[in-house]
Order: structure tokens, then sequence, then C-alpha cells
């Protein structure tokens, strides 16, 4: 067992500085559990406006939460402190659509030409789902949610499109039937699912075969494969798009944001649900 | 083929009605699809309150619209011409927990210690869901939800008790995943879904074999059997504390009421989401 973290795992300015210091290297979907944590995807400035129309077109895959202006690494609406060179766990770095380096910052690759996008991430309304009562194995089992390519085909925009990604929960029938009612309040954390049962269905043809090889993949005897849409897509999306320079998070390392879950459900009855 | 109705199917009064003089006897799913259906309970006045404390103890199976006064065949509050000795297609007559009889009309068994109940019903969200673009295949063809009895336990009250009775729709999985999200806001109408997938876990061994041998149980490869609380689980119930008397609708012969379905609702958020 490893010790204790020294820090408050709830605080999101806490957690981000236990990152920026690398007292922090794990997964973000144990901590800040309050709060709203977001996708990273950082692009020229040239690509910008196409990479948020693409985003505007699949708003179920990428709900998009913060923008940066050109040359800024910050968001102050997402976060006062929030510096995304130096506070995210970890980066992939693409050039020409090419995985080159797998950083721990990025201070020395950043330009002044750089927009960042913070979109939102299934993380977010796990916290919730396991406030309802919602049982998701792959926390209790130290794991994160599977992601996988699917056959289904985003809106393009520009250079941007390709297929959708989703992440996988597995989940019995009444968690099932909860999380789908529970997520579909959340659709800036990509509201509810768009596919559950059948993978093959979505052109899935190996639940074993995740995108990134992470993730809790197998299933239990009594539970259903849940799918939502998954932020991952922008990936897939600026890979394809094969721009000279991108930089994303590293999986399942997210950026942690100042702004908390509670306050942004989008049907007023969940306050009462939620309490009751 | 038939010829049409020479009534206004869309009409309450209009069907109860057709339904009073014989010109009716179909199924009332297909029928005043934009106004609330029940299902009927009448039994005798001193196990009145009884029924409805089972009631009030499992709301998600019985969820009370309407209730009479001793002797009154009438519920001005869900329809002021009502008269349940007439106005349902069909009838079941229950002595000491046997069906003894199914006749077209109550009137020569009606007593003025009779108390009649009326509970939410599936066939009054199935409207709901198909204004919202579910297919429910079951209506395509001409069919009905297939009930089960499941081996989940309902709460029980005085003498009456016994096994939750669910109603199957086969559902693709995108459809599944909107009837939940759109269910779930009806409470009145028995919720949100209490299993999908696995018939099973819920005591159901073989979907070939529905309770009262009706509806559609087949499945296609790409559905899944959703199944939601049932207010058949008063008719077990019921038989199970052999009333002395015991009466209840025919199978998908229901209750129509004068209460509209859209001013139902419990989220607010639903006439946006219909209307966009």
């Amino acid at each position: 067992m490893s010790a204790p973290p020294d820090f408050d795992t709830e605080s999101p300015s806490a957690v981000r500085a236990a990152i920026r210091s690398g007292a922090f290297r794990g997964f973000t979907n144990t901590v800040a559990r309050g709060h709203v944590q977001g996708n990273l995807m950082i692009v020229p400035a040239e690509h910008a406006d196409d990479f948020a129309a693409y985003c505007a077109l699949n708003p179920q895959a990428l709900p998009l939460l913060g923008r940066s202006e050109p040359g800024s690494p910050h968001i102050p609406g997402i976060a006062a402190d929030l510096d995304l060179r130096t506070d995210v766990g970890g980066y992939m770095v693409f050039r020409d659509g090419e995985l080159v380096d797998t950083p721990r910052e990025i201070a020395t690759v950043w330009r002044d030409d750089l927009v960042a996008f913070v979109l939102g991430c299934s993380f977010s309304f796990e916290a919730v789902l396991q406030r309802q009562g919602v049982r998701l194995r792959h926390i209790d089992e130290g794991s994160v949610s599977a992601m996988y390519v699917t056959g289904i085909e985003t809106k393009p925009a520009g250079r941007f499109g390709g297929p959708l990604v989703v992440s996988m929960r597995a989940l019995r029938a009444a968690d099932a039937i909860r999380a789908i009612t529970v997520s579909q309040r959340y659709p800036q954390f990509h509201g509810e699912p768009v596919h559950i049962g059948w993978p093959s269905l979505i052109g899935i043809d190996d639940l074993a075969r995740s995108y990134g090889g992470h993730g809790l993949t197998e299933l239990h005897d009594d539970e259903l494969p849940v799918f939502w849409a998954c932020g991952a897509t922008a990936q897939l999306a600026a890979r394809q798009a094969r721009l000279p320079l991108c930089i994303t998070h590293y999986k399942a390392h997210m950026v942690v944001t100042d702004l908390p879950i509670d306050g942004t459900a989008a049907d007023p009855s969940f306050e009462k649900e939620k309490t009751s």
C-alpha cells in the first residue's frame, strides 16, 4: 500500500498543486470529485475555429467547457490559478498526427499561437453516480472506464472528423437504469449513453481490446456494457487532421477545474432527488 | 381489415361511450392516447384501507390515480361521466381468489359496499414514448406489452402481498435509453424501469411464457428486454388475499380517464424537450 496523500484530495487547487509539484501522479478519477474535470485539446490558432465548430457539431462527445485566448495557457473561467502547461498529470504531443512525446509538462513545447480547449469528461458524472448509489466496479477495482473506437461517424468540420470514441462502464441492470437517468441531466459531461447492451451494433468487435489498452473491459454475468460518448473523440479527430502540432492530456489524467458539479445539473428536479 | 371506428378515438368520453355501447371492443392502448389510462381494482369497503396502504407501500407498481366513495362506481376526479360498471371494455370477477367470470359489464355484480381504485398504467407513457420517437414494436404489430410474474416480493399490507408483476418492452438500445429517461419523469405511470437485459435475474425463466399468455414476447437480435413495474401486481395480491369479492379490468382493457398526460410530467424540462 502506498502512503496516504499529504494534500487535500478534494480541493481542486490542492490537486493541481500536487500535480504541478509531482506529488500526485495518479488517475484523476478519484480526486476532487465534487468538481468538474475535463479533456484537454491544444491546437494552433489557425485551426482553433475549425475545432470549435467540430465541437459544436458533436456536442455529446465534445461539450465545450472553456477555451483559452491564443497564446494563453490559462482559462480563468474554469480555474483562476490553472496553468495548462504544468497542471495536468501527463500530456501527449502529436506532430503531423503522430505521437512524438508523452511529457509531464509542456512549458518548453508551448507556443504563442496555441489555443487550449477543455471539454467535459465522464469522470465528472461518475462522482454523481456514486453519490446516487450506483456501483462503478472499475473505480472499486482501482481502474478507469475503458474506451473504444466505434463505427459511428462524427459530423466533420474543416479538417476535423472521424469516428466517435466511447467510454464503457460495466453496470448491473438497476445501476444501468439509474446511470442513464442521472447522466442525461448532465449534457456537459456527455449526457445519456449512446448505447447499451450489444457492442457489435456500434462497431466494437472485441471488448477486451480497448482504445489505448487500458480500463476495465471484462463483464460479469449480471452486468451490461453501457457506452457514453467520450472526449477522446477529439484526439482521433486531431490525429486524422494531421495538425503540425497538437497536445492533449495523457489518458485518465484530466484537467481539474474549480467548477462545482452540483451547480451544473440541467434538471431542477435533481436537487430534490439527490436529497430524498 | 375491419371498418374504421365511427367515433372520435382520441376523445376519452367518446371512447368510453363506444365501450359502453359495445361499439369498441379493442385493447385501449391505441385509443385516447393523449389521456391517462389506469388499472381497475374493486374491493369490498372493509379491505379498502388495507389495499390503499399496499399501494402506498409499492408506489412504483401501484401508483394511485383515484379512489371511489364506498358504493359509488364513479370517480369524478378522473372523469366526470365515468361509470366503472359499464365503461371498461372487460372485467374479471374473483371470488375467494378464484376467477369466476369475465363479464362485459358489472352492473348486476355491483354492491353498495364496493370501493374502486384506479392505478396508473404504462399505456399512458407508451403514448409519450412514441411522441418522443421511441419505436414500440408491440404496438406496430398490433399487440400489447407482455407481463411477467417476477421473483421480487412487494411490501405487504394487511392481507395484501405477493410478487411484483412487470411489463416488458422489446427495445433497440437507443430506444431503451430514451425510454428510460422519458419514463422516469412519470412516477404515476410506474416511472423508470425496474430491470433491463437479463430476465432470469428477476426470476423470469422463459420470456415466451408471459402472465396471461398475451403480448409480444420474442426479441429481435438487436433488442433488449426492458421491464417496468405493472399494475397487474394488484391482481395477484388480491387473489392471494382471497377476498370474498374482487373485480378488476380484463387484460389490456383499461379505465380511460379525462386526465391529460401532458400535464402530468414530473420534470419541468419535459415540455422544453418535447417541442425541440
